[in-house]
């Protein structure tokens, strides 16, 4: 049994990796932190964890979780994991970051895009990126992984072997809609449930952060040939869920069977990502409460327009999920143990 | 007072226009018919309209219609406008159709998409396309309107001053989101609560109607240099709205305030035309139970990738709401007569 | 024409007002105002207002308000309405209160429920309670009106003719859903759209501060025979509504022709309130958007154990629908002015 | 490994079953049937369930699922139960049936609700009815279970210790909402999204065959003192979760104090009954997806009006999830065997 931490536990990405691990054999939780909830009980703040998960949350001490923790997964908003990344690391300690803190190699672009200045440039520089999937590799012997934005996994799941095989030419479109749990639990207008139920729009269009995480991974997926991105987030009327609509222009005319053989060689090995038959579609439920991907394509007969579709959960696959898969691999655990079960439908 | 009737009144856009038509100083409803509910009070079917229209469903009868309707709203499925126009023309009653059966010119299209014969070519080619801002002086002499399907009307609005004036360059993405209501009230698996709520999905991927409607629209605002549209609608948890999100490679870069005057150029004295402040985007609830459509749009510096946005009522704009509009140009009324209010929020 | 002032105006209630005035023909808004966004304009707070109602919020001065207001709403939060009633009717300005601050003629009632001292307790003794149906002649006189609250509404409506003709045995349970836009624009944990939506839970049980508002006029409809209630208000996921499912204790059995009856008799040639037929219940999408009350009750066959239900839009018939019914009541216009239209379904 | 079949399997009970059983360590799927899709494969239907379950449905064979099962759930639609267990049972297979036709030990109260003759009195008269906190003991030896319905589950628990414990006086109100999947996959205009959503509306008040299916279970805990019941069940805009709120009239007054130890008593001890601290109300999110029921309540002080508030996932602790508990049980199994963990939140 493998002892890790949640630091910064109170928000609901914090909230579903503790309902993963409640039901995961080989992980247990060992210590929880919560700024503004210290040595309140976790099921106070979420009745739904009543009964399963009567912790309390701590205040966060380097010290303490260096003895009572084997790794940990930060939780923390972006700017808070890189002034703690260090000391846990200098402790041995195992780090899944959710944040955005070490998802940009180049600290500069860190900087850049989110108007921070980096405090610890090398660890991002060696951190490596969590897409379970593409980095497997890198990340059974990673000390640190930066767990991808939820935006950029339902993209890059999807486009990964596109890029990987130099198909792309020119500019994707990925129209993509979330959730509202994707703008977690603070308090705003625009997640206020009168402004937001029942309707849906976009928001953030041309400038929102996922989208040069996006752009630089196709880069490294493809050596540069892809990576032009134009990103568009809608938020939509539901609680969970991303669905990416991706519109792909190719250098060549591919028929159905021909993409549908690439998706296979790629993923057909994998435990989370589902390729549907032709004609479904993927629909955010259906990946409810999973780390799974749903993925479909449609092609025009003869066309070199090719439409990718991909559906995650967002605090699954998009957050938690991926990260306790990360966790898996990094603790040398099966990758899928804890993780495997289908959807909350309906 | 003009005397309309509403044939096929017992669906979702028949309700919509008894809810307008209510409300309407010039237009009364003297007939509605609805085959299956002949003799059925209407607030039976619908309590909303319990005590304010408590008419009975009749049967239809042309020569009954003759009598006592000046002009009507055909709100019939598809196929069966077409078999009641002719005599209802030869009576010298005029028509606001709301089916597709003569939004195509050319029947041969007709049959292809809708895959029944046609059975009166010749009122197609004559009929009206009756998207009101674009046709308005064709609608007033009119005796005939297709009204436009719901997702071309939200697109069209959006993109004719760019086809007009042949800026666009290559192909347009339109990624459609519409409300369960856009599927009507007849009973599917796919707009059963427990399947649809909470949840997104695409559907009719490459095949849907209405891309050919919308092709064929562009091609004649453009003489022929704009037309080429990748069409992917979804099926979105809530009740009305349509917003689409439309990736428009334009010919030259433009500024973003040289588009907002040629929006201004074409839209300024339009009643229902709203062009949104830079980076307010339009959300569906802001339009809900309205004729009105609002549009903003982005556009990267410098770059010839232009964004526009677009939201309609599917019910309102998209259906109802502009076919009283096209009636009361037909009928010689004023164009916003009974439809000037805003939107229902939240 | 009527020149009115909509106090406060910034919250939904304050939008609702705006949004009937628009349509009224003999009512129109001369002042607006609104502390938190002086000088901004009404349609960047509410984008479903562009084009329609494009007034710059202003700040509160009572001279300016008895220059160019007959009337005002006060849609102020509860403690805020007090500080400005006397100076504005000092200057002969009727106004309608949409707050709590004057719908308890003893002060000390309101002090102890809304713990705050009462500034201008005379007035709250003169003031008159809104409940526009059964206060119609004292409203037609008044000077202030106490508009009543949401969930009172719906339930008063529902009760008054049992209580008026003494026909309550014992204490009266009510159980009230409420759409979330009852809890207004201010954000909170409990508003919070992942938290609220698809979900339903109780709050307020047994402390609501609509109970007593509902029992002091249950009493004064009775003298004194009626008034005792057990009140549990529930968050629903929807925006609008509120249904009030109310078990009544008979002092004798009653069929159900008998309570139909009874309803019919007072209410036969009420313009807002809807006798639904036996078997259809109120459904809150019936109301949305309306000034309607719809009822229904059921009754065991020669049972003492009355059921009513009521529904009602929280925003309109119990709030601002209501508050310009009292408005035109006091203003001498037709009551139904601006409010007789049929509800936005679906 | 024990076998087990579901019989019945298309609906959403059904896929809650195999989603529980595919986790289940001790439980495998052996037989799925349902009639109209016979040869399909089980994830087209519940894409959901694509690759985690890809099973055929089979066709229903008495001696095919006595050979390949152990035991079976009959997810069948009332009245078909009763056609299969006989032999079913005569084959030596344990039954635990989620209809309604062996809830009542009396055939002809099953008769009179439901409209339909009996064809097995006898198999009704001794099947044991599976609450299974209340009826452990007795189940554990059962051959066939009546899986209770939703409503009576959550009310039942919620009212036991007061009924055991003689403490009810008089009627108790039973006010119950219920998420739309209690409707089940069937259509109707009732479940038609664009009808129920974003709406609140009461249906089948005082006749709900539930109401009885409650009353007997009451009457039997009580020796009869307790047992008369108005129940209203209410359609709530929401996929899963039923909330009762349910307002009792105590024979004497308690303190809250008391009624807390009363139910710790009772259910200090259970896994999936969860009493939340006083203020803490029950919110049927906090149990999506699980086997809980949470409670709690409220008294006026030195009151004898008690309200019970109890929360449960309609299909898990409502249904699929209550079978696999009583299953368990039947099987020899540990009774939390596959059902132990907290709910999806948000």
């Amino acid at each position: 049994m493998k002892r890790v931490g949640v630091i910064g536990a109170s928000g609901y990405t914090g909230l579903e990796l503790m309902r993963i691990i409640f039901s995961h054999q080989k992980l247990e939780v060992s210590m929880l932190t919560a700024r503004k909830y210290v040595t309140e009980r976790v099921s106070k703040l979420y009745p739904s964890l009543t009964g399963f998960f009567d912790f309390d949350f701590k205040e966060y001490k380097s010290e303490l979780i260096a003895e009572s923790c084997d790794a940990v997964f930060l939780a923390l908003p972006h700017g808070e994991s890189m002034k703690v990344a260090k000391e846990l690391l200098d402790y041995g300690i195992k780090i899944v970051d959710l944040s955005a803190d070490f998802r940009f190699h180049d600290a500069n672009e860190y900087e850049k895009f989110y108007g921070m200045k980096h405090v610890c440039p090398e660890i991002a520089e060696s951190a490596v990126y969590g897409l379970t999937e593409i980095m497997r590799r890198e990340i059974e012997s990673a000390s640190i992984i930066a767990n991808p934005g939820c935006y950029p996994t339902a993209s890059l799941v999807g486009l990964y072997p596109l890029a990987k095989n130099d198909l792309i030419s020119g500019t994707v479109v990925i129209d993509a809609k979330s959730g509202v749990s994707g703008a977690g639990r603070k308090l705003s207008l625009d997640t206020h449930y009168p402004q937001v139920s029942d309707s849906i729009c976009p928001y953030s269009v041309f400038f929102h952060r996922h989208q040069p995480e996006i752009e630089r991974q196709l880069v490294s997926y493809s050596s540069g040939s892809a990576g032009d991105v134009v990103f568009v987030p809608h938020l939509t009327p539901m609680n969970r869920g991303i669905l990416c609509t991706m519109y792909v222009p190719l250098k060549t005319a591919m028929r159905f069977d021909d993409v549908f053989s690439l998706y296979q060689q790629n993923y057909s090995n994998e435990k989370f990502i589902k390729l549907l038959e032709r004609g479904v579609y993927p629909s955010t439920k259906n990946v409810q409460g999973t780390n799974n991907v749903h993925i479909s394509f449609e092609v025009k007969n003869g066309g070199n327009e090719l439409i990718v579709m991909s559906a995650v959960d967002n605090l699954m696959k998009g957050g938690a999920g991926q990260a306790v898969q990360n966790m898996n691999l990094m603790l040398g655990l099966k990758e899928e143990e804890g993780l495997m079960f289908p959807g909350l439908f309906p």
